[in-house]
């Protein structure tokens, strides 16, 4: 449905959606931080057919989010590893998740996100200004940056 | 290119990602938060063909993230508001607004995010544990919540 490229818009929330391509895109990167790396594991947690997880997979590749290294254990396989922008994703993914924690679950039904070392669950993002004050979801405003282009419509 | 919903995936992200349903969608909400509530207002933003705008705000209201409401100013008109469902994807947007920040952009291109008072920057978000001690993108696993259900494959 996506009709003009948004990768060169002045918003980085445009951009940053163009360069994830679409949903499926973060569901790879999202088994890849669960220890998925193989074709075959990200085919089987997501259903997807071989030719659209392929799509996908280089999609990833080409943006640097992935990288497909050769197995260390099976000659002749490949594996796929996030790179250090596609580990960067996890705030990213938190945040999906706890919004859809908040508003798409009965509690206690969910995946838990953990600090590995205690396995207690790690406390909700926060928007908070410079001092750590935690700050309202209205007390928000989204001003031009220093060198603000002249356009800003996102196309 | 989604062959299967994700609506009742025991993953919050899965779901999260069903219930929003496309990119477009999170610039509809993206516009929202910077005043935007004419059907115009939207159309002019981003550019997309009327009969896609309204499906996506129809999705939207029938999500209940937005909602439809007589314009108090022009008669005969509707607006679109964020409901508060929709006001907590502030946080998500604010996590893809940082990643396009941190790997796809020159410093200063882009618009900032500010608390309204002072029209400082806002603090970046950030895990941590629940003492508040921020943790490294390495320190975190996803585990089972209490009731976890015996099917966890995203389809």
């Amino acid at each position: 449905m996506r009709r003009t490229s948004l990768g060169d818009a002045i918003c980085p929330v445009a951009r940053t959606l163009d360069e994830i391509g679409d949903w499926w895109t973060l569901l790879i990167v999202r088994d890849a931080f669960q220890g998925k790396k193989r074709f075959s594991e990200f085919q089987k947690s997501l259903g997807l057919a071989k030719n659209i997880l392929s799509a996908r997979l280089r999609h990833l590749t080409a943006k640097g989010i992935m990288e497909k290294r050769p197995s260390v254990n099976r000659f002749g396989h490949n594996e796929y590893h996030l790179t250090d922008k596609g580990r960067r994703l996890r705030l990213v993914l938190t945040a999906l998740r706890q919004w859809g924690e908040d508003n798409l679950f009965i509690e206690g039904e969910q995946m838990l996100v953990a600090h590995d070392r205690t396995n207690r669950p790690i406390a909700r993002l926060q928007l908070m200004n410079q001092d750590g004050r935690p700050l309202e979801l209205d007390e928000i405003v989204v001003t031009p940056g220093r060198k603000r282009a002249t356009k800003r419509r996102v196309r």
